[in-house]
């Protein structure tokens, strides 16, 4: 025990809620409770804000029957913030660690937070003060580099693929063109897992359209129109990041068309504004017709009530380990998953990645799971996903 | 069992899917298989369309593991139908009726269907044909007279409970303005069911506005901002029939101003217009506040997985008694609920009603469940709605 580094940790979430963020944290704190010479657990109030204000919660403090049952609560118990701190903040941040003795650092975010962490480690090593920072990856948008998924992810595809099953299910009882909107500005993994919502002969989403590969409005509308001709109905789905050609995203290119056309009166903010002018676009096509937008919003990130187990296993999981790398190890840097089999011989284990190989950049959904024409999504995707996502409802047809 | 009525039956479903619809349509499958002199149950698929086409489903042929499967599946699954029969389709229907020996007819469906069931009913008996007709209750809006409530209604408000507790939990970590878009273009009731979503200090919604309540878009923006000022945060729920003093919804004025400011060039269609320029107002009283607006959309009503228990049952129980009171009683009508005691003790019974009590008119939210201000529910709905809705998700929080 005698070199192991003594003294207190904070613990901080950031960045969009997701289900499982907070299975992350009580990881985090239950294996701390593990470690003696780890005197207090900070928990930082709305992350690095919490951090600047001195804003803590003493986590020991807290019951264990209380801790199970924030850990089932989607969203950040603790707060959450989009702040990205910049280098004068993180300084400040440094400062509030040193004079709390703070010894271990866990941030659970994306990668603007292992980015944060990155630099406050950076800060601590030029001025010899031993810190060790873990970054514990948490983001529905499925795009952190280095790591095979990342927790909140799989809670995200279960809810789509449930949401895409239910419209499903709408749009056989009555027939039309139905296109739900899905999270994700430059990542297609949880739009790509609508897949999961296929099981039967005909089941929608007949129609994929992922941010990575660039489609215009004319082949849109075209591809719709083919598959209405064809099945009577149609339903699409369809990133909230979707590009044309020129990689700019239809719902930049709604805005200037808008605001040419309304003489600088009318602006978009952009929740409804793209599914409101995929109606517009669409009806022209296809007069007369059911048509009807959905955007799914933030029912995606914290629904309560659904969720998948491995994933929230696997979100406490990787909040045990951060700490026993940190602790145990005494080393720096974030927690990625690797996966062994498939199906029911699917299982995680960890390994430890810099922070700077997770911070900045984003990971795309790879070419090979989107069809060549740009409109769907292939079945070897299905493998990626499902091991990920929980059970999904039976539903049962009566008609042909 | 001489002086019964022999033949055969039909039934179908018709409007806006529920969660529940088909157990109201295995409610009837079941109590036909006791009434021996009734030969086969057709199932129209698609509603009158079905009927028109002569397109049946026979019922007494599937297997009952596979009624129980679809009566947990959402939306209609014998098909529904948005079609409003004229006289002569209503003559028509009552041709394929004679001439198919139909002898009881069960339409599950709104005021609509309660309609062409009361058309129907009195082409028979002008003709002298013996013809027992049932309209079984179904809407998520809970609009139709003389009935406590209706089928479908207390899953549709489970499912507003639950989204709204996620997104209350959202806010809580990311505060901001929070905009929710709830369905029933008439009737309040669902929308009032997000008060299910208050159960610890400071939750929301914490604006709430009904189609009944009449509001103007510079009351609710100083609404916003005062609860905004007040706690930092801001979660509103409001109808999509929503309307101001002229009694003109928000989404219909909206589409003029556009069209006005755009000189024609540009068209909103609906889906997602209303939340597109909530936010636009929004943001112009409270600039540079982080603001979202979601629309739920279709998820409302056919969303798998969220069920409200008490609903379910309800809803069989409705589709059985339709059988039973046709049947049994020699009788046509509508099948109303009453209830008896409230909280543990909540409990219905089934009566009567003829049929043009239900047909065309709608209920509205009762005034008494409105506050005076026009933006919020009273405790008192609270009463009404929750022995209706299944049990919602413990949730937990590290703050005070």
């Amino acid at each position: 025990m005698s070199n192991k580094l003594k003294g207190n940790a904070v613990v901080g979430q950031s960045g969009g809620p997701t289900a499982v963020i907070n299975q992350s944290l009580i990881g985090v704190i239950e294996e701390i409770y593990e470690q003696e010479y780890i005197n207090e657990l900070l928990g930082a109030v709305h992350g690095v804000e919490g951090i600047l204000n001195e804003n803590f919660v003493n986590l020991k403090q807290i019951p264990r029957k209380k801790l199970e049952v924030v850990a089932r609560t989607p969203s950040a118990a603790l707060g959450s913030s989009r702040m990205k701190p910049k280098q004068e903040h993180c300084n400040q941040i440094f400062e509030v660690f040193r004079k709390n003795d703070v010894r271990y650092f866990f941030y659970i975010g994306g990668n603007d937070s292992a980015s944060s962490a990155h630099i406050i480690d950076n800060l601590a090593q030029e001025a010899g003060y031993d810190l060790k920072v873990f970054h514990i990856p948490k983001t529905i948008d499925n795009d952190l580099l280095v790591t095979d998924h990342c927790p909140g992810f799989g809670t995200a595809a279960t809810f789509v693929a449930q949401a895409i099953i239910g419209n499903d299910l709408d749009n056989r009882s009555l027939p039309g063109i139905k296109v739900d909107i899905i999270m994700g500005r430059n990542a297609g993994f949880l739009t790509a897992s609508s897949v999961l919502a296929r099981r039967y002969e005909g089941d929608g989403p007949h129609l994929i359209y992922v941010p990575e590969r660039p489609v215009n409005m004319d082949k849109f509308c075209n591809d719709v129109c083919e598959v209405y001709d064809r099945l009577g109905r149609c339903l699409v789905v369809i990133s909230e990041g979707i590009c044309d050609e020129d990689h700019i995203p239809w719902a930049q290119r709604i805005q200037k068309e808008v605001e040419a056309d309304a003489h600088g009166n009318v602006q978009l903010s952009g929740s409804g504004a793209l599914a409101e002018f995929i109606s517009v676009k669409l009806k022209e096509v296809l007069p007369g017709k059911r048509m009807r937008t959905d955007t799914f919003g933030y029912l995606q990130r914290s629904f309560p009530g659904v969720v998948s187990p491995v994933d929230a296993y696997e979100a406490r999981y990787c909040g045990r380990m951060a700490v026993s790398y940190a602790a145990k190890d005494n080393t720096t840097g974030s927690v990625c998953m690797q996966r062994f089999g498939k199906d029911d011989r699917y299982r995680v284990e960890t390994f430890v990645t810099s922070l700077d190989s997770v911070a900045v950049k984003t990971k795309s959904l790879p070419d090979m799971y989107i069809n060549e024409e740009g409109n769907n999504i292939n079945e070897s995707y299905y493998e990626y996903v499902s091991p990920l996502a929980g059970p999904l409802p039976e539903v049962g047809f009566l008609r042909s």
